[in-house]
C-alpha cells in the first residue's frame, strides 16, 4: 500500500481497552504527536474519540483506513491482552504494512512467544517489537516504564516517540532498547518476578511486625510511612503505609482486616521462576513469592489445616523498636537478594538468547513508572558501572556491605520467625540463599555421591579432573568414567 | 502386516543401553516370557545377545524382522534416550504394528509429550502407554517400579508382564495402571520431584550434623544407619550411611570430601517445579531442592561470594546427642511436607488431565524398586485409605501427630541454621510453609491491597460476596467491580 495522502499520524495505537485508550491519550499529549487509533469494535474507538476530542486522535474503522493514516514508515502499537489475539492483530497489520513499517506489541507476552512472532513478521520486511511496559492504567497515561526489544533499526524511529511519553526518572526518560526480539518482554518478566518478591517481602515484615508488636494496621503505616524516608524507599513501600492506613467506610476496620486473604496472580511470576528453572538460575525468593501466593488461595487446604499445631511457647517481643528495626535491615537484605537473583537471570537469559543488555540501564529505566521504582535502583546502575562483569549483584561492594551490616537483624528475625510460628517463607529463603552462595564447601558432594550410588551419575573429584564412578555395587573401587551429569 | 509363523516372543524392547538391556534381561528371567529385542544398531544386539545367551533373546535386525517375531497384539517396550529419539522410533514401529498391538514408552518423557503421543497413536488403534520406570540400572535388572498410563484395555496384556518384572513391596508388586495417556510419567516427574527434595533434606541434615557437631562422615554415617532402623528407614537414608562411611582409597580421606561439591541434575525436578507452577500448586520444598543444585553448579558465583560476611558469633552445639535428634525429627518433619506438596500435585494434575489416580496405590508401588522406597509410603496409602479425599497430606491425623511431635525441634533447627550461617533452605521453607497452611490468617491480604492500589486487580471482602475495587486515586471509597484477578 502506498503512502496515503491523508496520512497526518506519526504513531498508531490498536487496542482501545484502558492501557490502549491510556497510552494513546499520553501519545497524543506530547509535542509533535498525532494519534491514529483503532479497534476491533469500533464503538470504542467512537467513544475514545468522543471522550477526548482534545487528543485530536484520528479513528478508523477498518485496518486498511488505520494503515493510511499512518505516515511512513508506519508504527503501530499493539496494546491487547495477550495470547491469540495478538496473533490475529499482527496478521491484520502485517496484510496492509509495508516493509520497513515497525509493529509494536506492547501486552505481556510470553518473551518466547514474542521471539517467534519477531521472526515471523521479519519475514515480510516489517519490523516487529515487542516492548515491556510497567506501571499500570496510571503508568501507561502518566509515563510508564518501558522495555522495546526488536531490532537497534526499529529503535531509531521508536526511541524518540517512546521517549517521549516515558516515565522520567532523574531528569532521564525510563526506557531503553533492552536487546533484539525477545529482550524487552524477558527483562518485563523479570522485572514482574522481582515485584513478586518484594511484595512479598513487604507483606512478611507487616506480618512479623504484627504479630510481633501488636500494633495496628495504622501505626504500621507509619512504620513504613518512615522506612520511606531511608533505603527502602520506593513505590511499593509507599502504597503499603497508604493500603495499612485505609480504614474500610462501612465497618470502621482497617481495610486491610477486610480483605480476603487470598492474593492473585496473572502468570508473570511463575513464568519468571519457569524460565529460571530452564536456565538453571536459582530464583529462591520469586519462587517462594509465586508459592505463597497460590498457598493463600487455597482456601480448603487451609480450612482443613487450621488446627495443626503451633509452637509450643507463646512468643513476645521484648523491645518494639529494635524488633522493627531488626525486620527493617531483614527487609532490606532480602530485597537485596531478590534483585541478585533477577538479575542473575537477566544475564543467564542475555547468555542463552544472544542479547546484549546493559544490566545498569535496565536499572535506570525501572527508577520510574514502574511498580519496583525505587532509589535503590541507582545503587544497581553504579555496581555494574563499576564491574560490568560482575558475577552475582549481591557480591558488589555496596550490597556486600549492605547485607553485611543487616544480616545479624536478619537472621534474628527468620529465627524468630522459625519460633514464632509465623511463615516468613521469602524472608527465610533469601537467607538460606545467602549462606548457601558463601558457603566455602556445600553438602552437594553428598547428593552427588548418592546419584552415584543409586544411579551411576558420576562425579569430579577436587584433586583431579576427569569424571569418576565408584562401583558402589561391586568392589567399590573408583573407575574413571563417562561424564554424564 | 498378518501375524508371522516365527512370532516366538510375547515382549520387545526397543533401545538396548543400559536401562534397556538390563530390563529386557529382567523380562526374559521371569517364567514365560520370551523377549525380542531391537536396536538402531544391530551390533549392540549382537553383543547383548552373545553376552547373555541364557536369556533366548530373539534378535532382529531390521524393525520388520521385530514386528514379525512378536506375537500379537505386539507388545513393545522403548528406552531410549526421551527427544527426539523417542518420536523416531514410534513412527518406525507404528509403521509395522497393527491395530490392537502396544507400544510403551520406558523412558523419563515429559507427561505432556506424552499425552501428544498417545494422542497421535491412537488414531492408528495401536495403543500407546507412557510408562514411568524408577530404580536406576539396578531396578530395570531386578526390579523396578513401574507406572504404567495409557488405555485400561492396554493394561489387561501390559499388566501381567509389567507385573513379573516388578519390585515386589510387602507381596505385591511395584506397579499399578496410573491413569490414562499422560498420567504414568507424570506421577513419575513427581516421584523425581520428591526424590530431589528428600535428597536435599538429608543433605542439609548432614551438614548441619557435621558443622554443629565436628563428628566425622563415618560417625556421621553411624547415625544415618541408626536412623534407618526407625520412621525414617528408607533407601536414600540407607545410601546416604554408605556413601558417608566410603573412604577414598587414593588419598585416605572420606570419599564425601573428594567429591566436588556441585550437584548436577537431569530436568526432572525442574518439570515438577514448572508443571506445579503451572497447576498454582506450592511445591517449595521440591523448588528449594533444585535451586539448592543449580547454586552448587555456579563456581564462577561461590568464588566471588566467599567472602561474603557470615553470622558475628561464633556457633556451638551444647549438647550434640540432643541437637542430633533435633535434627532427626526437623528432617522426619520436612519429609512429610515434601510429600503432602508432592501428592497436592497429583491431585491437581489429575484434576486437571481427568486422570484418576489412587493416591494409596501410587504410594504402594513406590514402596520397592524406586529411589525414594521407604516404610513411610504405608502410612500415606493408609491416610488416604482413611480418607480419599484428604486435601492436604500433613492434615491426615497420623502426619499431624507426627510433625506436632517433631515440630519444636524443627523449629530449633531452622533457627540454629539462620543463626549459625548454614544454608538449609528446604528445612526453612518446609516449615514456613507449614506455618503458611495453618495460618489462619495471611498477608496475603495486603498483597491483594497493593496490587489494587497499582493495578486496580480488586479484592474480595470477608463480609459479603462481590468484587471490590477501592478508588485509590480518587476519593478514596470503594466501588463493587468485575473480577479482574
Amino acid at each position: 500500500m502506498a503512502e496515503n495522502a491523508a496520512a497526518t499520524a506519526n504513531i498508531g495505537v490498536v487496542g482501545l481497552a484502558v492501557m490502549g485508550s491510556n497510552l494513546a491519550r499520553n501519545l497524543a499529549s506530547r509535542e509533535g504527536n498525532t494519534v491514529a487509533v483503532y479497534n476491533r469494535s469500533y464503538e470504542k474507538t467512537e467513544t475514545l474519540l468522543s471522550e477526548h476530542p482534545e487528543a485530536g486522535f484520528v479513528g478508523s474503522s477498518t485496518v486498511e483506513e488505520f494503515a493510511a493514516s499512518l505516515q511512513t514508515p508506519r508504527t503501530a502499537i499493539i496494546m491487547v491482552k495477550a495470547g491469540a489475539g495478538t496473533d490475529a492483530v499482527i496478521d491484520q497489520l502485517t496484510a496492509v504494512f509495508e516493509p520497513g513499517d515497525i509493529i509494536v506489541d506492547g501486552g505481556n507476552a510470553l518473551f518466547t512467544d514474542t521471539i517467534r512472532r519477531e521472526k515471523a513478521v521479519r519475514e515480510t520486511g516489517i519490523h516487529f517489537v515487542g516492548a515491556g511496559i510497567s506501571g499500570g492504567e496510571e503508568g501507561a497515561l502518566n509515563g510508564p516504564s518501558i522495555m522495546p526489544g526488536g531490532s537497534k533499526e526499529s529503535y531509531e524511529t521508536l526511541g524518540p516517540i517512546l521517549s517521549s511519553i516515558a516515565a522520567v526518572a532523574e531528569g532521564e526518560p525510563c526506557v531503553t532498547h533492552v536487546g533484539t526480539d525477545g529482550a524487552g518482554h524477558f527483562v518485563k518478566m523479570i522485572h514482574n518476578g522481582i515485584e513478586y518478591a518484594d511484595m512479598q517481602l513487604i507483606a512478611e515484615a507487616y506480618d512479623l511486625i504484627r504479630r510481633g508488636t501488636g500494633k495496628s494496621p495504622a501505626e504500621i503505616a507509619d512504620v513504613f510511612a518512615e522506612w520511606n524516608t531511608g533505603e527502602l524507599e520506593s513505590y511499593l513501600i509507599e502504597i503499603t503505609a497508604e493500603v495499612l492506613r485505609q480504614v474500610d467506610a462501612e465497618t470502621g476496620k482497617p481495610l486491610v482486616d477486610v480483605i480476603v486473604d487470598q492474593a492473585g496472580a496473572k502468570g508473570t511470576g511463575a513464568w519468571t521462576v519457569q524460565t529460571a528453572l530452564d536456565l538453571g538460575i536459582p530464583v529462591s525468593g520469586i519462587a517462594e513469592a509465586v508459592f505463597a501466593r497460590s498457598l493463600s488461595s487455597k482456601p480448603a487446604q487451609r480450612a482443613a489445616a487450621t488446627d495443626l499445631p503451633g509452637p509450643s511457647d507463646a512468643w513476645t517481643v521484648d523491645d518494639p523498636e529494635t524488633f522493627i528495626e531488626d525486620v527493617r535491615r531483614a527487609l532490606y537484605a532480602s530485597k537485596i537478594i531478590a534483585y541478585s537473583q533477577g538479575f542473575d537471570e537477566i544475564v543467564a537469559g542475555a547468555e542463552q538468547y544472544g542479547w546484549d543488555i546493559q544490566k545498569g540501564e535496565i536499572a535506570k529505566i525501572w527508577r520510574g513508572g514502574c511498580i519496583i521504582r525505587a532509589q535503590f535502583l541507582n545503587r544497581i546502575t553504579e555496581a555494574y558501572a563499576e564491574n560490568d562483569g560482575l558475577v552475582a549483584l549481591v557480591t558488589a561492594p555496596y550490597f556486600r556491605d549492605a547485607v553485611a551490616g543487616a544480616q545479624d537483624s536478619w537472621r534474628r528475625v527468620v529465627a524468630t520467625a522459625a519460633h514464632a510460628g509465623i511463615p516468613a517463607p521469602a524472608f527465610s529463603s533469601s537467607l538460606s540463599y545467602y549462606d548457601g552462595l558463601r558457603a566455602d564447601r556445600l553438602p552437594a558432594a553428598l547428593v552427588q555421591g548418592q546419584r552415584d550410588f543409586f544411579g551411576a551419575h558420576t562425579y569430579k573429584r577436587i584433586d583431579k579432573d576427569g569424571t569418576f564412578h565408584t562401583l558402589w555395587s561391586g568392589d567399590r573401587s573408583e573407575i574413571s568414567a563417562v561424564d554424564t551429569h
